[in-house]
C-alpha cells in the first residue's frame, strides 16, 4: 500500500473510532429509535396558541422558550416530580394548581431550555414570580394562572431578565398552529422534538388531543416526569382531569427509565380547553369517559416512549414485561430493577442475550421470586424455565434476536396475577460521553 | 509534515482512541486505583493451608480452582447474598452454617473462578454436593464442613468433573505460605488479587487475621458481597464470631456499589482457628473483644475498598459520607443514591465538579431533605448551602479537586444526627466495553 492509500485507511479508521466516542459525530445526530417520519401532524386544538423566541442564555441559534396561552375556563391538571429538591418552578406550580380563585379565566405555560432554575436559594423563586409576572402582565393572564418550567442546568442562577425581554414580541406572535416550534423551543440534550395526538369522535363533535415532551437523561420519573404538555378541546372539571392525569402517569411517564436519574423538574400539565362541540364528560366511566381515559392515556404513553427513544446513547428500545408476580407492586419491582440494571443494559448495547442478567436482576430486586418458576423470554424466544435454560432455547436464535432495534424481556414469576410492563432503553458508549463532558 | 511523520501521528491517534475504548489496552491492564506496592505481605495463619489449580474451564493459563483447609475446632461464620436467585454453593454454604454436629471436625473452603452456577437448577444442587464429596473423600474433612463458592457466568452448568480431577493434586499440595496464590486463584473480571490483615497484641499472644476477595463488578452487596474468605488464629465461638462479622459487614461489604447490581453468588466465609496463645474472646465489651471487633472490621473494610478501586473501569475512588440525616436510614438512602447516581459516577469521570447532580440525588433519594438546610462538600471545599452555591465556591477550586483520584463528597442534611458512608467509583468508557462484550 502506498503512503497515501495508508493514510487514507488510517483517517478512516479514526473518523469510525471517533464516531463511537463522540456525543455528536457529524452535526446534530438524531436518535437511531427516533420515529420515522420526524414529528407528527398534530391537531390543532381550538383555544391554545403558541409562541417562541431565542434568549440565547445556554443555546445559540435555536429556539429555547416557549410561551402556550390557553382561553378562559380551560380545566388544568399536573403531575410533578417528588423529589425533595425540586425546582423552583415544580413548587410555584403545585402552589398554584391548588388555586380554585382563578377557574374561570385564561391560563398560561412558559418553558425555558437550558438552566432548570433548581438548587438557586431564594433567587430562584423570585425568577419564577418575575417571569410569572411579565407574562400576566403582557397577555392579560392572572399571575395565578401563569405555570412555568425551567430545564437544563441544575444550581445557575437563571437570568430572567433576558428571558423577560422577550415576552412581548412572544405574545404578539401566538398562533394555533406552531406546536411543533414549541416542542424544539423546550428540548436540551432531546436530539428530536416529541409530539402526539390522539382524537375521540362522538355524535356531537370530536375531541382531539396535542401533547409535547422533551427528556433524555435523567430519566427516572417518580410521579410525573420530565416536561410534557397536553392540550385537549374535551370538556371537563378540573378535578376529573386531574383523576384521569394521575392513573394514566402510572402507566405512562413513572413507567420509563433511562438512568434510574430522577430529574428536579419533571412536570406534565395537561389542559382541557372545553372547546369541542361533544358533550361534556362528567365521568370516566360512560363510553365517552372511557374513550377520552383510553386516548389520553394513549398519547401520554406515546411520549413516554418517544423520551425513552431518546434516551441519551440509545440504540435499543426495550420493553420489559413481568407477569405471574405475587402483586403489581413485585411486578414493578422486578420489571425496574431489570430496566435499570446497568449490566442488562450494557449486554443489550453489545447484543448479547445474556439472560443470566436478567435472572441476577430479578434476584436483586427484593420482590418474592422462586427460582425453580421462573421463565424468561426474549420477545416470543423462551430462554429460561424451571431454574434453568430451556431445552428448546439456542444461543444463536437469542443471538439474532438481539439484534432488533426494538426488544421484549418477559419474566413470569409463576406466583400470582400481578403484572407490569415498564421501558427502557440500552446504556452505550454514548451515554458516558455526553454525559462526561455535558453539566447538566 | 512529511507523509512518514503523518502516519506516525495518525497511528498515535488511532492507539489513544482505542485505549479508551479497549478492554485490555496493552495485555493485562491493572486498575489505576491499586494500592501501591501491589499484594500486601499476609500473616501466615496457624491452622489453615492452601492450593490452587488450574482447570482451564473458561480461564487459560491461570490458577482458577482454590482450596483452603482449615485445622479441625474452628469457629466458622458467614454472610452470604440475599438474592432470590442465589446461587446453589451459597444455598448450600448457608444450610451447612447452621449444623452444629460437625463443629470440632476440620473444615474446607473450595472455589472455582469463571462460572457461577447460579440458574442452573437441580443440576447446579448436585454439583456442589459432588464437588463437596470429592474434596471431603481427599481431604477427610466431613462434607458437612466442606463450603464451596462459584463465581463467573450465570446460568451454565459446572463441568465438575473438570474440578474434581484436580482436588487429589490440590490436597497434595496444600501450603501454609500461599493465600497470594488463593487470591489471585478466585479472580475473574479483577485486574488485581486483593488481601489485608491485621494484628491484636495481647499480653499472653497476638492474634493475626488475614483475608482474601475478588469482585469487580455486578457490587452492590446486599447482606454481604463477592467472594471474601478472612482467617484469623483467634478463639472465638461460632456464635460471637458470627455477632462480630454480621455487625462489621454493614459497614464494609454493604457499604460499597460499583454498579448497583447485586450478584447471586456473594459470600464472606471467615475461619477462626483457635491457634493463638492470647486468651479466648467471649465478650466483644472487653479490651481484647473490642480490639478484634475493630481488627476485623478493618480487614474487611479495606477488601471492601479494594473492591471498589478495582471497580470494573474505575479511574476515581469516590467516598460518600452523608450526615444530618434525620436517622441512620435516611443518611444510608441518600449515600446510596448519590453513589449510584449513573450521572453523578459519569461526571467524576470527566472530572466535572457537577454539585447539581449531586443535588439531584439527594432529591430522588426518598429521604427528608430541605433545600435550604442542605450542604455539600467535595473534600474540604464547601461547594453548596443554603439552598444555593457558596459564596466561597469556585469552579476553578472544583475543577482542580476533581482531578485527584481519590474523591470525598460530603453531604449534611442538617435535619438531625444520622450519618452513614458508603463508597464507590466512577463510571467510564471501560464499563461499558467491559459489559457489552464479558458475558458474565
Amino acid at each position: 500500500m502506498g503512503k497515501k492509500a495508508k493514510i487514507k485507511k488510517l483517517k478512516a479508521k479514526i473518523a469510525q473510532l471517533e464516531q463511537t466516542l463522540a456525543p455528536n459525530p457529524s452535526g446534530p445526530m438524531i436518535s437511531p429509535l427516533a420515529p420515522k417520519g420526524g414529528f407528527p401532524d398534530l391537531p390543532v386544538i381550538d383555544g391554545v396558541e403558541f409562541a417562541t423566541s431565542e434568549t440565547g442564555i445556554k443555546y445559540k441559534n435555536r429556539p429555547d422558550v416557549m410561551l402556550a396561552k390557553i382561553c378562559a375556563g380551560a380545566s388544568i391538571a399536573g403531575a410533578f416530580t417528588r423529589s425533595s429538591t425540586r425546582s423552583a418552578p415544580v413548587l410555584d406550580c403545585q402552589e398554584k394548581l391548588q388555586n380554585v380563585a382563578h377557574l374561570a379565566d385564561e391560563a398560561a405555560i412558559f418553558v425555558n431550555a437550558g438552566n432548570a432554575n433548581a438548587f438557586t436559594g431564594r433567587h430562584g423563586d423570585s425568577s419564577v414570580k418575575a417571569i410569572s409576572k411579565a407574562v400576566a402582565d403582557t397577555t392579560g393572564v392572572p399571575e395565578a394562572r401563569v405555570f412555568t418550567s425551567s430545564t437544563g442546568v441544575i444550581g445557575q442562577v437563571l437570568p430572567e431578565e433576558k428571558i423577560i425581554a422577550h415576552i412581548d414580541e412572544m405574545a404578539a406572535n401566538l398562533a394555533p398552529n406552531t406546536i411543533e416550534d414549541a416542542a424544539t423551543a423546550i428540548k436540551t440534550t432531546d436530539t428530536f422534538p416529541k409530539g402526539a395526538s390522539a382524537h375521540i369522535d362522538n355524535d356531537a363533535g370530536s375531541i382531539s388531543i396535542a401533547g409535547i415532551a422533551k427528556g433524555s437523561g435523567m430519566i427516572a420519573p417518580d410521579m410525573a416526569t420530565m416536561l410534557v404538555y397536553i392540550f385537549t378541546d374535551a370538556k371537563i372539571s378540573p378535578t376529573l382531569l386531574q383523576e384521569v392525569v394521575s392513573a394514566k402517569t402510572d402507566q405512562s411517564f413513572n413507567a420509563i427509565t433511562v438512568d434510574s436519574d430522577t430529574s428536579t423538574s419533571d412536570s406534565l400539565i395537561v389542559a382541557a380547553t372545553g372547546k369541542t362541540t361533544a358533550p361534556e364528560i362528567t365521568t370516566l366511566d360512560d363510553k365517552l369517559g372511557l374513550a377520552f381515559a383510553q386516548a389520553l392515556g394513549d398519547v401520554m404513553r406515546d411520549l413516554a416512549h418517544q423520551v425513552v427513544r431518546d434516551g441519551e446513547g440509545a440504540t435499543k428500545f426495550i420493553e420489559v414485561a413481568v407477569t405471574g408476580a405475587q402483586n403489581k407492586d413485585d411486578a414493578r419491582k422486578v420489571a425496574l430493577s431489570i430496566a435499570n440494571s446497568p449490566l442488562v443494559k450494557t449486554a443489550a448495547a453489545g447484543e448479547d442475550p445474556n439472560w443470566g442478567r436478567v435472572v441476577m436482576a430479578v434476584g436483586k430486586s427484593g420482590a418474592k421470586a422462586d427460582r425453580d418458576l421462573l421463565s424468561i423470554s426474549f420477545g416470543d424466544i423462551l430462554v429460561a424455565e424451571k431454574g434453568w435454560v430451556s431445552d428448546r432455547y439456542s444461543e444463536e436464535k437469542g443471538a439474532a434476536y438481539m439484534k432488533n432495534d426494538d426488544l421484549i424481556i418477559q419474566v413470569d414469576l409463576g406466583l400470582g396475577e400481578g403484572a407490569d410492563t415498564v421501558w427502557t432503553c440500552d446504556l452505550t458508549h454514548q451515554y458516558i460521553t455526553i454525559n462526561a463532558d455535558y453539566r447538566s
